[in-house]
């Protein structure tokens, strides 16, 4: 029986976006390192088989979602990795979050090997990935993209086209930079509005309206009990951790410095993410920033 | 014959938002200590009198827009200020933008003379205050907002209550601290993207679809040819400037100081504003930092 | 028997410097708040009296050592304060740490009453002021530091004329500034280098012959067992708390607002500061700092 | 006629230095990308030959000054490069400025050719170089550095040996990061003093006496007129430049990233530079952040 998709990596969001590819009716092959996160697959409805590579060179798109910048470039680029063993026509698919220039050195290999490529990054975190709501964020031929998208749509619910090879990257690491930046701003915000004693869901509600809205404020309010269903009315759990956000604004600071940018404000949410963390927060969800700008705990 | 409002301080916001006053059908008379300013305010079919505080005695509400802290205290406490002159019953709106804890000295001292006082300080800018489109975030008494609402109505088109007094100055501290970083963000998020070769609109409205959107990157977008209104595409001409910006932004860490709140990504926003202002740039509009970050001009 | 120096404030800094006076030979009469400050100055062999202004209007000279400057201006400009209290011919010395425009305050009353003031702000810390070894920098006339000297060369060793009224308070903030800022950036490149399997003491002797070199790492090192002595080798207890240096730090950011001074650096240390004292820091050494910059203690 | 030393990279910094060897009595081969570099070279009495490699087959010790990273890799590890030509006993000397872990990758590769190689980066600038004065910051075995003793003392002064391969490296990292940190506080300090109406010299000299004393203020003041001799009388021209300051920052950011190191401040600094050199300044001495915090020139 053919194998549609070899999917390697599955973690926390490589395992739920198998798995709907798997609900979906495609016939998948899922990998991993962790024996047991292969029999979680295997227990929804997966296939795997002992060797990822036959897989890979069986199946028709090979979808990868690794930690870090290393860890895909040894699985393309290594001497029995993916971009030796897949088939001519197979297409790949990188949603790992990785350095731009690590995205384009892989797809610049794949392109030799005569192989279409995407980096199609996601945002959404775990919640996104079980539901199948992820926003992929693509970079690389038009054509990849449009075979990939029967894929995509069973994994996410909004795909934006950002460019060419690691364009996708680009714009998930211009995205989060911002999005660290801001959600310091607004708990810097909240924080002083508190301290001169104004109620902190009226003050989100009134710069909600104004030119300080912004995406944290208003729907990831880092304030406990402004939302209730934000991490913040919950003890800082679940979300999107700490170290997660640090690991993106430290792409976008080695980014900057490789590309000449100038991000002071990048810079300094990589090292407020970098001390949080230090003082031993970095499995909490990143909007408790706030907690460390506040008096300690009595 | 009576007069209903006496408005001080009639310059690049004062002057048309006492206009749009006369226009609603008020009987205003309007004060400034440049001659060239009530000139304008009376061709446009306001009154003026000689003594500003003959003015403030006749009138039912007495309207402040004055440039900072200091002018104001002595507007309002001033031996012949307006508290020592206002009548019984004379409803107090100021207007100007200025440090939280001074609003409340200011109100205390006006609820001790047994007047009535809000802080409404507005934002939108000079377009706003022409097309009367204004935004007031008002501190103070919810009666003191009421009798007011028909005054503000003529000037603006939201009004928010934000709490007691001081409230007003409070929030409208907090929302620009908060533009303040979103912008600069912005200007390095939209600089990165660029340095990695993506177009910077695409890359805005993916941004904007996603977790880093904020009212800077969607309304005022600081890349020149991004947007056709905003300043960046009119080479950041009129606007919001860059040392109005920086007054808020000392604002709000003169209060952060006396509050022990903790603001290190406004204190780093205000400093990269004071370096672009002695870089000469303190008449451009703040969304100019684009420019501060990028290459110099050849 | 006449009364040579009335000394208010009899803190940790204060009740050495008194007491080393007594030792030389003085007539000095204590005061402070708190009864227990004042009993430890009597035993010590100095003299008290229950009107501390009745001491002030007998004494040649005035020594106060407090808190802040609201203490300061309380103090000195109070109705029934140190200016409308003592004789004509008294010379006053305040050596709290205050900001430099209240100083200036101060003692511009001081000379409308005809009486010689001058600020002498103090560094050495409580080892300092016990050994007396404090190092004074003085501002105001030099007629008032001559009369001044026989006084503060019983407390201190080392004595700098810094300028006119004020001056002494603007050196010793510019001063801690810079030494607030040398601090962490010493913790910084140890804390780098150890990362890089570097030893830290001999890190620091290299560093310490070359451009990089300062007080803080050649006189206080941050880094446990470089120095034996430092507080950072006995847990980071005694020396100068962190607490004070964010009260340092806070006075020059808000100069520095005043004076429309540029200070990025000044201010991120202040921020930093500020974390870790909310972080639960605030009793220890600062340069403790280093440990804030490292993983959570297991 | 035998070759002692084949020299390459003959720039700024490479020409004085081996000239200096020359002077001192060895047979040197000099190489440079830029013709006109290598003829001042042979002016100066070097030798060269057409073909670099033949000189380094023929040396007993090869020395490199070279811009960065990629330049020092690319002269080693090429396939025509200094390890692949130089004969059993060749001792291996890189002078230039760049990251520690490539400094380790290069040295790791001699090794396993099975020569000694030592990274001996320098501070002390092209004064330093032309004067034979510098500072040699060592990283290797002792004795790789015993044999690299008799060139070092003809080009330099002090020599410090900071540990196995890299560890010149690091430590010239980490002083300049310090340096870079304690130049931009000077410059604050000195212009908060300015605000305040003190006079800079004066203040420097207090300082110098103080706990805010470091090399930056007391060496190098960067306040013009302060020391007659020093960059900032001369208009900022010659010393440091800032874009030197800036690679050296940037090594350090980039370490801080791989190695999990917290630098807020080396960061900030950073960013300071960055934004001083994007406003043009990027060749004048590293002082001249002075200028950048002041009013701009009228």
């Amino acid at each position: 029986m053919s194998t549609d998709v070899a999917f390697l990596g599955l973690g926390n969001m490589g395992l739920p976006m198998a798995l709907n590819l798997v609900r979906a009716g495609f016939s998948v092959s899922g990998h991993d390192l962790v024996p047991a996160n292969v029999e979680r697959f295997v227990a929804g409805g997966g296939k795997t088989e002992t060797d990822s590579m036959k897989a890979v060179a069986a199946a028709e798109v090979a979808i990868t979602m690794l930690p870090a910048s290393r860890h895909v470039e040894s699985a393309y680029l290594g001497d029995n990795g993916i971009l030796a063993n897949a088939k001519t026509g197979t297409l790949l698919i990188d949603c790992s979050t990785i350095a731009p220039d690590a995205a384009r050195r892989v797809a610049a290999a794949a392109v030799e090997r005569g192989l279409t490529m995407i980096d199609a990054p996601v945002s959404g975190g775990t919640a996104g990935a079980a539901a199948a709501t992820l926003t992929f964020m693509v970079g690389g031929p038009a054509d990849g993209l449009s075979k990939a998208r029967p894929y995509l749509e069973k994994m996410g619910k909004a795909i934006f086209h950002a460019g060419d090879r690691g364009a996708g990257q680009t714009v998930k690491m211009c995205n989060n930079m911002l999005l660290g930046i801001q959600m310091i701003g607004t708990c810097e915000a909240i924080r002083l509005g508190i301290a001169n004693g104004i109620d902190a869901k009226l003050l989100s509600e009134i710069i909600g309206k104004s030119s300080g809205r912004n995406w944290a404020l208003e729907v990831y309010n880092p304030c406990p009990g402004v939302m209730p269903n934000a991490p913040a009315s919950r003890g800082y759990g679940g979300g999107f951790g700490v170290d997660l956000m640090l690991k993106d604004l430290g792409l976008a600071v080695e980014n900057a410095l490789s590309t000449n940018s100038s991000v002071p404000m990048g810079s300094l949410a990589r090292s407020l993410y970098d001390l949080h963390s230090k003082g031993g927060a970095g499995a909490l969800d990143f909007s408790s920033i706030f907690k460390m700008l506040g008096a300690p705990d009595k």
